[in-house]
């Protein structure tokens, strides 16, 4: 298990990579849906063909979920855990059945918090590719990091 | 069932909310932590205490899913279905076990697309709250639309 980091420890420009990889199912596809985002193109191959995804996708929110997975399975290990507070979300491409989903992230920027000494905020780019190495998700987040060492 | 809306149907400032609530479930907060987001303060109530959660909070992406399940049972009747493409994501507050949610939206922006006459893009404001009115998340989506009339 990797060690945890703190604000002190992070760079900009540091990056990380998941532990692993996700396969994604295609059952699971459609019951995500089913339960969250029941549209035709999430649950259905046949009627998703017709739509602007042409074939079954996942749904942005799965793929997100996915995502924050691959995150929390160790390839980011910040301490306090994996906390966002806000950040931009787009979805280049469909997450489709088989898809193997991997992430890759890279810290953007460091900003201590002026009012909390125990604390701070950082801004990460965290971008979800495919077996093809494209980017079917990526998500520039803001998270909150402790420090090691409350600032004086 | 409501009629389904078009570009050419919509406005900026007009405001859909809707049609139902959602309850919180504490055990499908657990689930969905176990599954996607296994970090203590979503998954054990003990453990949540001493984080900055101060108690069992859901993943927000178990928010952001369960905000889709609610724009998606007929709130926003988009024709085409709900499609974002891109947006900006916040969580102001935790969503907790027991929070009755329901979702608030309004166009904030319409944009025909150039090169696609049978399409545009709008920006939604899509507010997710809590049963004390407070916001746990707004999700500002950049959404596709398909044109009821292809432009000329």
């Amino acid at each position: 298990m990797a060690d945890l980091l703190y604000l002190d420890d992070l760079k900009v420009g540091q990056r990380f990579a998941s532990t692993g990889s996700l396969t994604v199912d295609e059952a699971r596809i459609k019951s995500f849906a089913a339960e969250f985002d029941p549209q035709p193109f999430h649950l259905d191959d046949a009627a998703a063909r017709p739509t602007l995804f042409g074939g079954l996708a996942a749904s942005g929110w799965h793929t997100a979920a996915m995502t924050m997975k691959l995150v929390t399975d160790g390839g980011i290990p910040i301490a306090g855990g994996i906390i966002g507070a806000s950040g931009e979300l787009t979805w280049p491409k469909p997450t489709r059945p088989g898809d193997v989903l991997r992430v890759t992230a890279e810290v953007l920027e460091i900003t201590p918090s002026k009012s909390r000494p125990d604390r701070g905020m950082i801004t990460m780019r965290i971008e979800t590719q495919n077996q093809k190495d494209e980017a079917v998700q990526v998500f520039t987040v803001k998270m909150v990091v402790p420090r090691r060492t409350p600032a004086g």
